[in-house]
């Protein structure tokens, strides 16, 4: 399990005073570019060296309380399945001050080439999806 | 089935050359939103009369092709579930020059209080919701 | 001078209860999108045609009134100067409703290439932009 | 002059490859709330206490070079004029690798009541906000 933090910008509330449901979807976007960073690959890199994209397949977001501006957010991001062109990272949100769930939900990622067809995720990012399935010393 | 467009902005494309996945849940407000003025209701009203909130509990969005910058997009909409204090919407939206469908997925919305307290859905809205599903004269 | 509508989508209201100020750039973009397409040029045309890009160079607005949620807000704009490299559009934002200024502001576009480097405005561009300050039949 | 800085997001992109100009206003807004917390006061509370606003009345930007997918970016705050109701604040975008200027801007804010009425800017702010011209020491 990784977790990252982000505060709420004014910009991402709405006239409910509370954060619009479609920004969360960026913060799973920092929750997964800081899990990788975290394994040693900047996504950043990924497109330019692979010529690759991750693009997102699917999504999935269940809304349990609100966000306010100015809270402080706890990105939990964890790699749930991995598969042969795609793989499926779960998040739950939090709010650091209270430690209530905000979000949870899912999101699945392809890898596709710049015109859009799938290929097997490269090796490169395999290994590092994989590392926390089998930590170092996990058999020892 | 409520059937509504939108044109895709410069600002909702992102560097992979498509439209960023998070921008598609505006276009799903702009379905329920049409939706909801085509059958008399105007939900800018509904939050000034009722001082009540819709608010999202649940979206699931799955992509199935990219939306390009400039592309007119059709944003079908269908009641899908009502109950007490929330209901389903169901989409699809499809890319209107070549009628290919770019994403599915369905929001849940729950009625709440200002101070996010859930309540049953008003009679006014209600009286909305299912005219569709009992058209008049379907009977007859 | 130019004019297009958009109807303010919830998503682009913050907490305060009105439009957040950076989406009324969006509304710029749609403002110069309609402006060129009216004169018979898709930019979504002109990226791919001419490689090039017109890139934003400054920004300038002001708000006088605020946009609320579902109003219909009207974009009028106008060519306000065309040099070499670049060109230089008026806006000015009314609500429909009651034909009150929102905002008014300019936008100076540069034509690039996809290296960054500035290049002079195309003659398919140019002779679009000038049609209003020697509209046919003028000098007649 | 007070510092804070932003990654960029994905989400804040274009299909030029470069963030979108709409977005830097974000990044302002993140760089006035930075500048106020560091002098002690939370925009947050701010609102909440004082049971005002400070809208944004005149932005301007200034785009010198693009800001790219993941960069780091330097923002710099200014407080460049005060007056009774309203005050403005100076930006210096940077990229935090390179040292490059980005943008700057200025951003000119006004106090309001919740119903839009402007009043002089409350003692508690103007305190913070007068604070880096008269520094502690400065006459020693």
């Amino acid at each position: 399990m990784h977790e990252t933090s982000v505060r709420v910008r004014y910009a991402e509330t709405d006239k409910a005073g509370v954060v619009y449901h479609g920004r969360y979807l960026e913060w799973f976007e920092i929750g997964r570019t800081e899990l990788l960073r975290s394994r040693g690959l900047a996504y950043s890199t990924f497109e330019k060296e692979y010529g690759l994209f991750l693009t997102v397949a699917e999504a999935l977001l269940k809304f349990h309380k609100p966000a306010y501006y100015d809270d402080v957010i706890l990105i939990e991001t964890r790699i749930a399945e991995i598969r042969r062109v795609r793989f499926r990272l779960e998040h739950v949100l939090r709010r650091r001050e209270t430690g209530e769930t905000l979000c949870t939900g899912h999101i699945q990622l392809a890898c596709i080439t710049p015109d859009g067809r799938p290929v097997p995720l490269p090796e490169a990012l395999l290994r590092r999806l994989e590392k926390e399935e089998h930590p170092e010393g996990k058999n020892a």
